[in-house]
């Protein structure tokens, strides 16, 4: 009895926070209410404060997990072994991130809440700490494997690990807001972008 | 003295276009209401309203000139004879975004100020088609400069030039997130990574 009733508690967890997911990827944080969120669930309030005690919880919770799935794309790709070239691992994480989807939503809407909840870090301390924190760990994760390609004489030797990683993070971040603004985003695109700036040797290289 | 009064007029809109832009980077579009505007720069209501009938009016001001700054540093760089390396070109890109000051306000205000305005584009259509015919310009400027480095011999002949030079934005892009969330970032940075990813040759590379 217990477990069939923390099943139904998780479900209606996950209900809520897709629906507010839903409304948040539509018309943003700030003109989403908790009423637009209660029509969308189609739950009474009491039933939704149950889980969430209001807007600032469905946000906080929201992008947890947008952090979270991100994140998970960005270690599993650097746990690889051996490591693939950068235009591989970042088109396998470019591949994760694009087939993340809110349930009965649109392709975009899960890069379009991203992009809202780096706006509303700028503003929220909590979820700019969470943020960092992730940011931190992908840095790390990735200084180390540029590390691993330095070791095999894939990577000129004169540029510091941790540029390179957040480079790298920078084209996939850089991808994410353009599938947000315009929805254009392919995985080829990043793969064959990167491939081809890895062709160009710079003439004081090594 | 028809001059002067233009002149007049010309800093008057300049004043409070910089402080409704210090107000937004920083607590928000939506947090930031007239009254704070009027606030800010030091004028009455009524002298703010002869310049903008309203919030989006400046939000709208704001977002134009912030995209015609980042759309020249492109198109200024995409211009340079003989075309420079990525690293070196997307690096003089890079630095003329992070000399973008806002007067009065510190050099994140204005990398937090343009993820606020791409967040806005995903509910208003003026805004949102302002931004994809930049984005498409400069498609088209990059583009043509990765034929260019094509033709010298210098990029692999099998990957798109829209695909590297979607890329190239991207990795711009990513660059103007990281200002805005983390605030550390150094065209060194985006420098060394290119050149690190650009010193890696793929096997399968012509």
């Amino acid at each position: 009895m217990a477990r069939v009733s923390q099943e139904h508690l998780d479900a209606r967890r996950r209900q809520i926070l897709d629906g507010a997911a839903r409304c948040f990827a539509r018309n943003g944080f700030h003109a989403t209410s908790m009423q637009d969120v209660f029509t969308e669930v189609g739950l009474s309030a009491g039933a939704v404060y149950r889980y969430f005690n209001g807007k600032e919880a469905l946000i906080a919770a929201i992008a947890q997990e947008a952090f979270g799935g991100i994140r998970a794309a960005f270690e599993d790709a650097s746990r690889m072994v051996p490591p693939p070239m950068p235009d591989v691992l970042l088109g396998g994480v470019l591949r994760m991130f694009l087939e993340q989807r809110i349930p009965g939503a649109d392709q975009r809407a899960f890069p379009r809440l991203i992009i809202q909840v780096w706006t509303e870090t700028l503003r929220d301390e909590q979820l700019s700490a969470t943020l960092a924190a992730g940011y931190q760990g992908m840095r790390a994760a990735w200084s180390e494997l540029v590390e691993a390609y330095r070791k095999n004489g894939l990577l000129r030797a004169d540029v510091p690990a941790d540029h390179v990683a957040r480079t790298l993070i920078a084209v996939a971040q850089g991808f994410i807001a353009q599938q947000a603004l315009f929805g254009d985003v392919a995985v080829e695109v990043l793969e064959d972008g990167l491939r081809g700036l890895m062709s160009m040797e710079t003439q004081s290289a090594s």
